[in-house]
């Protein structure tokens, strides 16, 4: 068995020794930009953790694992032009860098890059893992419309809100596990638990994604913390404050989310200190709990000797119960 | 043997048959704009003239000719937006109609549809299939940033333009042909043949589409005629132009290339009374004739009855004969 950190450095190799053309330049100088800037390699990492749980030969999945990278990065360097984001991992985005024509057509070949990289599959798993990287890829499209409209709509639920997410991050991860399970012939019972294991990590992964924007420690968190206060981002957070606040409380909240003028500290004490009112870390944290818990016990199902889960429990911790 | 309009036809059916998701609408909505925004089908239509080649029953292959349309129209979708197009087919583009992140994922799920469909192929296909395709689509990309490169790339030559024209527009008819012939069970041989008859018949269409972008009717070219002038697209004409004149005529032309500040009928004409001096008119279509003649060549080598090639020699001369 794997350590994270091993499986880390094996898909660094793999891209160190992944040649793309170098021209045009600047259709491929993008992608070994974006491919470049020290991502933490979690879907890559949980395709090789999903064929380790069943193999000791992982070596010959480490393409299909770089596949779920490039896709990620591929959707990394769409949706920072939709929302015009300046900076990623700390750099510039590659439609600053470059500009937008570039990023968007750069993204389209990476796309198509990693499809090339899946189709080495042995040839028998190459459907089943095509059907369920085409559905998994439809849904990350779908979940980052769904964000987008949450935007400009007046009023979002929970549920709706949860399903986008689940779309939009949850499902990759579900994805690169059971391609992972596929490739090392694990049964399709095993390989459904694999994928709920993933996708309720990646929610709950994601609620705690919302919590740390707010709670989190600005010298690790590598994003400016409270950015989803500023943005009236429509977060678990705020649309659980906005259901649960009354009266003045509720004022108070619409007025911060419609005033044009504010100063940014100001606003995020204020929106911080009215989630602290209404509860709302430990509601979020007994949401992630919630998700945390089905995915133990999906992982608790897989049919295989309990010694070879470990890396996948220490896993659950590192992402669950990071401070940053 | 099936003619055009009946495969046409048949592509048409198969769209109003095919299902897309209802939501989210921002998603899917324009999809099915560009989609029924009445194109020629010539892509569907090569795919299904491949196989019918070869065999009778070409029903079971309408999704997979489908996927070419599907594709194509994913390029368009972004082209669009990185060229600032307002117009696509005479009716507002998607970026324009709603806007640029919803242009841009709208256009990533086509991409992945169009692998959807592609998956339906038998599966003892698929891996063959996917390599010609993602190896066509990844030059279509680099067909795209090459022709965005050469707008401020100060000297493109012809044989830079041709090959950019090869990538960026050709390929994709040889790879339509070529899976037609794959999914009937071609041999290798003739499926080479198709793939090199489509490529040059290609890159035959795309001179032609140069030509008719300034000597075209436009009652019947659906485009502005001269709008590669008023653009100083550097298009074979522009290329040869540039290349060919001397003294006071390479003066003028670049005059007109440079001056800011224009009449557009007036520019169209002199331009075009340039290209008519140095004869490039005849050029062009001398270029025309030896793709042309590459296509038919590389169609008679195809080992095959000949009466079955009729409606492959009919398309050539639609194509190529168009006066519009």
């Amino acid at each position: 068995m794997h350590t994270y950190q091993e499986l880390q450095e094996k898909v660094q190799l793999g891209f160190e020794s992944h040649c793309l053309p170098q021209t045009p330049r600047e259709l491929y100088d993008p992608m070994r930009y974006l491919l470049h800037l020290n991502g933490k390699r979690i879907r890559p990492c949980l395709l090789l953790m999903g064929a380790n749980l069943f193999t000791n030969r992982i070596d010959p999945f480490i393409e299909q694992s770089m596949a779920m990278e490039i896709f990620h990065n591929f959707t990394l360097m769409h949706d920072d032009i939709m929302d015009q984001a300046p900076l990623r991992r700390g750099k510039p985005t590659v439609h600053e860098k470059w500009n937008t024509p570039i990023a968007i057509l750069s993204g389209d070949a990476m796309l198509v890059e990693a499809y090339k990289l899946l189709l080495k599959s042995p040839e028998q798993k190459i459907k089943p893992i095509l059907e369920l990287f085409n559905k998994m890829a439809t849904q990350v499209c779908e979940g980052q419309q769904m964000d987008m409209n949450f935007e400009t709509s007046g009023k979002v639920t929970i549920g709706e809100y949860l399903y986008m997410i689940e779309l939009k991050t949850a499902v990759l991860l579900g994805a690169s596990l059971k391609i992972g399970g596929i490739l090392a012939d694990a049964s399709e019972n095993n390989n459904d638990h694999l994928y709920e294991f993933g996708k309720n990590l990646g929610i709950a992964f994601q609620l705690q994604d919302d919590l740390l924007d707010v709670y989190g420690d600005s010298s690790k968190f590598g994003k400016q913390v409270g950015g989803d206060i500023l943005a009236n981002k429509k977060t678990f957070l705020l649309i659980r404050a906005l259901e649960l606040s009354q009266g003045p409380v509720l004022e108070e909240l619409m007025a911060w989310l419609t005033t044009p003028v504010f100063d940014p500290n100001e606003k995020i004490e204020a929106v911080k200190e009215i989630y602290n009112q209404l509860n709302l870390p430990e509601k979020v944290q007994d949401q992630i709990t919630f998700y945390h818990d089905k995915a133990v016990s999906h992982l608790e199902n897989i049919q295989v000797e309990e010694t070879r889960k470990q890396v996948l429990e220490e896993l659950i911790d590192s992402l669950l119960y990071r401070q940053y």
